[in-house]
């Protein structure tokens, strides 16, 4: 039996501080070499890509992949199908839209509990996406959040951004004209955004103030930035979600970031590492910048939340039998 | 709206014919550079393995992917996910088990339709599961079939084949009881086993006789071997269906030859430009091995026919649909 779970079904399975345990937990299976994740296959053409994660929870006994494909402009399509590995059943076959945004947004819930310095905070926020809303809501369910600011070019997308962000929170989220006017005095700073396309990288090193972390979710492709190269050469420690070379290939941040910087990022510090040893900066008024570029892992860990949840709620669709088991 | 096709849908649809053709234009759109094919991956742990298998189609319009998982001891599900290219919409999740076993049979078609000599062809066949029957209807969709010979070595299976087959395509087909009684005068000889993790390899390269083409689909693993090294050193031509370099690291066949003959391999021909371009050996009595590991294009093409088809009858399940597009 696979049930076929749409973004509604997503949606009202959601429970944030589940999905952030769970993407800790498999952070935790990867450190310890439980993970079995190889490189993701893209096919790209003029028109449309399509991309294909693929990754193997060995402790947690599921494993599947994602599949991505359409085009920037026309709109791109996920799914995950989850499979289950004591039987190889296809238990599920997710719209992944909603989750992938969940799911990035759960990853920077762990990466604030282990690298934010202060345990009330005050947030700054670029952009004003689906994303930059799951990671504040994550952000939220790790620190007593004191206020926020959000700065998006569009003055009523930040505008809706402040009011259903506040709404939703229950804290105080201010709109604000600029960039630099959001970051200001924050001590955690999210940004989550499409720039470096168009117009200005969102985030510049100059920015960065003492103790403050920086999460960056965003410019997940080579053709995207929203954080200088300043930004990694100044901070003075850089976390990133997976293995350097993997986000020096998928980001446009890195492409902008010399040879000289990348040496030293290199032997940088990644999230799973982090969550199984523990780590806190000892220099005073130190500043972290976490660079996620989202891995199958985290997916396919994700998926498995939200379909326990939708199996205890009894509110799947039944699609039937997807692919027989053919014997040799 | 995406269509479900489970087996049963994919055998009623199934017309050897269109299979065969569609193999044909795919192999020369891939000969044209008209086919985007990464490389498979693969992830294996000790209990179960995923492999995906992504292809797109330029000209035909099409991409997807094939993914397979499960065990050699409990099954293996096969899916193949088909997108169309015009509006990215997953038009169909095809339980591709038997499409497998169509698409391999359809590609020795192919193959006998350009390699195979005479126009009335005896028939060797090794092996008597699902590969066995597809392939010999395949041959018998391009070839007149004066009379067929089978062994495997459970009489049993044998027997069952030469009567379901002889039944269904109309000619004359012998159980023998031994490998080299089968292939014994053969003009065409399918091998479709799954021999070498035990027992011994089912063809060798002493049976080759004049003018014959030997058509071996099985051993697609690197465990897994049905032609012995001399085959491959004794054919005067040797036919891939993929790059040979894909076919060294696939087939255990090719595990057992050694590096002078993979030297001879390389600058040997590929299905799809003997297609292309033609081909005859005017050599007289001169043998033709073609070595068939399967690729995700002769995947999606044989997807796409059995979809069309589909359509056409109305007879398939609508799932509704398994993923929105989403917009940046």
């Amino acid at each position: 039996m696979t049930l076929a779970i749409d973004e509604d079904g997503v949606r009202s399975a959601a429970h944030m501080p589940s999905l952030i345990d769970a993407i800790e937990d498999v952070l935790i299976e990867e450190h310890d070499g439980q993970v079995l994740m190889p490189p993701r296959t893209n096919v790209i053409s003029e028109k449309r890509f399509l991309r294909l994660m693929p990754a193997y929870l060995r402790r947690s006994g599921f494993l599947g992949y994602k599949s991505f494909h359409g085009s920037m402009s026309e709109g791109v399509r996920y799914v995950i199908v989850l499979i289950r590995e004591a039987d190889g059943e296809i238990v599920a076959l997710i719209d992944a839209a909603y989750l992938t945004a969940l799911r990035t947004g759960a990853t920077s819930g762990v990466a604030a509990r282990h690298l934010a310095r202060s345990d009330r905070v005050k947030v700054g926020i670029l952009g004003s996406g689906l994303e930059a809303r799951t990671n504040m809501a994550a952000i939220s369910a790790v620190r007593s959040v004191a206020s926020a600011c959000v700065y998006s070019p569009n003055p009523e997308r930040r505008h809706a951004f402040a009011r259903s962000t506040s709404d939703t929170l229950g804290i105080e989220v201010r709109p604000v004209d600029s960039g630099v006017a959001a970051v200001a005095d924050s001590d955690i700073v999210i940004i989550a955004t499409n720039t470096g396309m168009h117009g200005p990288v969102a985030y510049q090193g100059a920015w960065l103030e003492p103790g403050q972390l920086v999460i960056s979710i965003g410019a997940t492709s080579p053709f995207l930035r929203e954080v200088d190269a300043e930004t990694f050469v100044l901070a003075d420690e850089v976390v990133f979600d997976a293995a350097p070379e993997q986000v020096f290939e998928e980001s446009g941040d890195l492409l902008a970031v010399s040879e000289e910087t990348k040496q030293l990022l290199r032997r940088g510090r990644v999230l799973r590492d982090v969550v199984a040893n523990g780590y806190v900066d000892s220099r005073p008024g130190a500043t972290t910048l976490f660079k996620s570029v989202g891995t199958a892992a985290q997916d396919i860990a994700a998926a498995r939340v939200i379909y326990d949840a939708v199996v205890a709620r009894g509110t799947a669709r039944d699609i039937g039998v997807i692919a027989m088991p053919k014997k040799f």
